[in-house]
């Protein structure tokens, strides 16, 4: 059972040769004294004409939409009228001598055919392995699956060695709510599913590997957004004996290779850099996209003690400027600031020399420098967010993102990649009243900061990490690691852990840390958002074969599901009573 | 912070030059006015002397094991006695100009410096990241990762897509224990983690994937053996289109090329090819060691209706040559026999052209039939066994690796693949009464013997499946697919399922089945099977980076462990009262 080629593979050179196909009815049309059915494989289309004195006419009038078939024929080129570029097979056509049906099909819940799909998601998720078939799915699996050998490809030539972390472990400290699993063998006791492999991997640089990486299935049970999934998969990397700049720049390198293998599209390198703070003071985000500018212009100088009370006492003015909308679009970005944190969303339209309208009548004799400092254009809007800094940026930029999707200011297709650094070690947990990591435990403070731990200005010390953004998505993440145990015991004080709390949490990882440990750092890719994103798609299930939908069910095989009682006090568990607060 | 090199990359070639190394302190030693260091990264070792006028003297004094270095020095052939080929760079030691201490070091709980491992394996688990120092484990795991590169790059090549499967899913037919996950956003309902990706690769199939694998990620809640692990991995594939000599040609090529790369030796092929009933009935095994011969003879003629009771009237008498042996030695087999469901172990002794000893009295007329079909050399040993075909030969199989283990008949480092095929369709349930299937119920049969179904002679019926067989391992096991609904039919009404039980317990997938499925088929291999093999390890633990003991448990980490009842509320369970059952 041979196909001689994939139909994408056919060329008008072909032309009078003999071919065997095998795939998919795409669609028959009925003609008078005459059948075109177009043949589908995953590589494409091609049509098979079939007229009434061909001895194989009276099959082809059994066929229906997603039988499957084989057939042996002679490539044809088409006639000057014939040809289409509708699809890569158009110039030729086969006629068939020989056509067999491998199997019926029972008529699709919706059309595959490449015709745009209007089902619902549900519908697509219930029939996923039908809507697998379209020409989208089809192509965002091969896509996903070309970037997977890229990488593997390209670090197992770089020295790292992939190596599997376990499955059924015990919870790690990335602080999202755990999956667990009840031990049989070890009844009243659960594993978890890893959130992450990151204390295996350092415990592989531990152990001397050097260099790793795994293509890591990790588990999160939270309550589910457009992208996230309760498994979801990230390439996981670790390294010895290296600086941050080291990750960085074989990060730079992974990446180029696999948009060049997979998008043929060559990234300059390096990637633009930008600070935490820097992001955040321009661009509202700790993850721009930077497809376009509209950076943020500082003027808190500007209405400093002025007559606009909101502007007078901040602590900051940002303002951003925009191209002329409309009052009714205005409100729209309002109603976002606020949504984002912001007290309302103050503007101005430039109009000549002067502006109008918004908060113009505060605006007398700092026209000429808002002007000069923004660059607004005739007939443009300027934005203007005030507040606590991080309040102001946040909202801001939450505005910038919406004038990109009003504007169209970032063109489909187009890739932007940059680092975001030096991010702060410590956050203060307001709720809790007190500090805590912005990372995890065991990033690494940069050195020159090391000494702010313990003092009030613990808030400034940078951390060692690295996020690595694509259009406004954080596609990795990571830091260099601590591997000295008196850094590990300044950070866990910061954060107020005693020893005792620290070992009863990360025992054995500390005893590892003491064991001789190498200076190591690493990052993480989110996979899927990464392939979403290179596949210019809307959401991590259009590049997941069979995701859950945001109930985290899987529509199709119809879990989770209800067990019997006997199968669950094996594992020795039961159903808790459900108690209800109303 | 750069080295110049891997350990190993070291030449007598670089006398002269200046390197910069980094790694672990694997030993010193300490001499009057003299520290020989032995550095040791993950390529290999090499000896660092320092002598009392060095500057770094004072650093090295320092040192103990398993201390975390970077040395810079010069390179420097050793004279013709202080040579040693102990290891690769026994040629030359490396002069230092610079030593840093980058990370102290506690004691070690064992030696991991290459000296022979005493420590219990309960221990080295504990300290896995310890274990994972020592040379044989560097070794397994690297050559496991160059096996998965090795892998990935052929099925790349071949056309294979590699997509990931959900890990959180619904029981599967595979028949073991489910892992239950409790699902805490749909209360009361529980996840499987998937005992196989079985169902999904063929709904691939059905997508149209064509040819699709994966390192699959396992999970089966057994009962744990030496070589069991509760998560494992299978190298997953699945084509369509094909055939079973398509797949067997393609496997061969696959494993031919992983032994290539990782461990440089040529298999030759094809490999040889076994039916199910000629391997058991030559072997007693479906998976035989073939590495070294001793097939069974067939005698049951010879003593058919003859004197001796026990062979008189029995199903079948086999036979095994072997050398000669002590009374004790085959005491010792018999037991062995018996553990296999014999109900003794005959035997004779040859002595000139005759029989003494065992059952040498009830050989008159054979002896000379029997010298001649068994070849059995002067001096050496015919063992029988005899009952029922299936009893007698399984009994014997055990015996034949017994005399495998008891007379080196295997020699390690020597390896022999082959395919065992034919399996049945179905087997004979006794316990239940009831025929079920013996691969799973999406196996196709012979076509030759599907009019064989719902007939008194269905045991009869020859599976599409096969097996490779590594050295007495199972390292892979598959089967063409059903893709005919009618023939599926067939299929469940065999084994007794009605229809609508069929649709309760495989519903979308049977669906899914009648959607336009190509004729297909697939295989996985036990990854850490095969690994362990090539490794020459005794163990699937030897090739894991972090496997669990024979309780489940990972005594490193401390999974399974209790969680408080909170985060059990959480997800909607509780731990069960206990019932203890005396």
């Amino acid at each position: 059972m041979k196909r001689t080629c994939y139909i994408a593979e056919l060329r008008p050179a072909q032309a009078g040769q003999t071919v065997t196909l095998q795939g998919w009815v795409n669609r028959v049309r009925d003609f008078p004294e005459q059948y075109f059915v177009i043949l589908r494989d995953r590589s494409g289309i091609v049509q098979l004409t079939i007229e009434s004195d061909n001895p194989v006419y009276g099959v082809a009038s059994e066929l229906r939409g997603e039988y499957v078939i084989e057939v042996t024929g002679t490539v044809r080129e088409r006639g000057e009228a014939q040809r289409t570029d509708a699809y890569a097979t158009g110039g030729i056509e086969v006629i068939p001598t020989d056509l067999k049906i491998l199997n019926a099909a029972t008529t699709p819940a919706f059309q595959v055919d490449g015709t745009p799909i209007t089902a619902a998601e549900d519908i697509r998720l219930k029939f996923r392995y039908l809507d697998l078939r379209r020409p989208e799915m089809q192509r965002n699996l091969m896509l996903r699956s070309k970037a997977v050998a890229s990488v593997t490809r390209f670090l197992d030539t770089e020295g790292f060695i992939q190596v599997e972390t376990p499955m059924l472990t015990k919870s790690t400290p990335e602080g999202a709510r755990d999956f667990l699993v009840p031990s049989r063998l070890n009844p009243g006791e659960f594993y978890a599913l890893p959130q992450s492999p990151q204390l295996f991997k350092q415990l592989l640089m531990i152990s001397g590997f050097d260099r790793y990486y795994q293509l890591a299935r990790c588990f999160r049970d939270e309550d589910l957004r457009a992208d996230r999934q309760p498994d979801f998969t990230q390439l996981d990397m670790e390294l010895s004996f290296v600086e941050q700049e080291d990750v960085l720049e074989l990060q730079e390198r992974l990446l180029a290779s696999v948009f060049r293998d997979v998008l043929d599209i060559e990234l300059p390198l390096p990637f633009p850099r930008l600070s935490y703070f820097e992001a955040m003071d321009h661009y509202g985000s700790d993850k721009p996209d930077l497809r376009f500018d509209s950076a943020f212009v500082d003027v808190t100088d500007l209405f400093a003690g002025g007559a606009f009370q909101a502007f007078a006492s901040a602590g900051s003015v940002k303002v951003i400027a925009a191209p002329e909308m409309t009052r009714k679009q205005i409100d729209e970005l309002e109603r976002i600031a606020k949504q984002n944190g912001a007290k309302g969303l103050a503007w101005l339209k430039r109009d000549g020399d002067g502006f109008t309208g918004g908060i113009s009548k505060f605006v007398g004799d700092q026209a000429a420098e808002l002007l000069s400092r923004t660059g607004v254009a005739a007939g443009g809007t300027l934005l203007f967010a005030a507040g606590e800094w991080q309040k102001a940026v946040t909202a801001l930029g939450a505005v910038r993102l919406a004038l990109r999707d009003l504007f169209g200011l970032a063109a489909g297709g187009q890739f932007h990649v940059s680092w975001v650094t030096d991010f702060p070690q410590l956050e203060y947990d307001e709720d809790n009243a007190r500090w805590t990591y912005m990372h995890h435990p065991f990033t690494a403070p940069h050195p020159d900061d090391i000494h702010l731990f313990g003092t009030e200005r613990q808030g400034e010390i940078r951390a060692q990490a690295y996020d690595l953004v694509l259009n406004g998505f954080e596609i990795g993440g990571g830091s260099i690691r601590i591997h000295d145990p008196a850094v590990q015991e300044k950070m866990f004080a910061a954060i107020g852990f005693t020893p005792a709390e620290a070992h009863a949490q990360f025992g054995f990882f500390l005893d590892a840390l003491a064991a001789g440990t190498p200076p190591h750092g690493g990052i993480a890719w989110g996979f899927d958002r990464l392939l979403m994103v290179m596949a210019g798609a809307q959401s991590i299930r259009e590049v997941i074969a069979f995701p859950k939908n945001n109930r985290g069910a899987d529509l199709m095989a119809l879990a989770p599901a209800a067990v019997d009682a006997a199968q669950l006090m094996e594992v020795g568990v039961q159903v808790a009573a459900r108690v209800d607060v109303e």
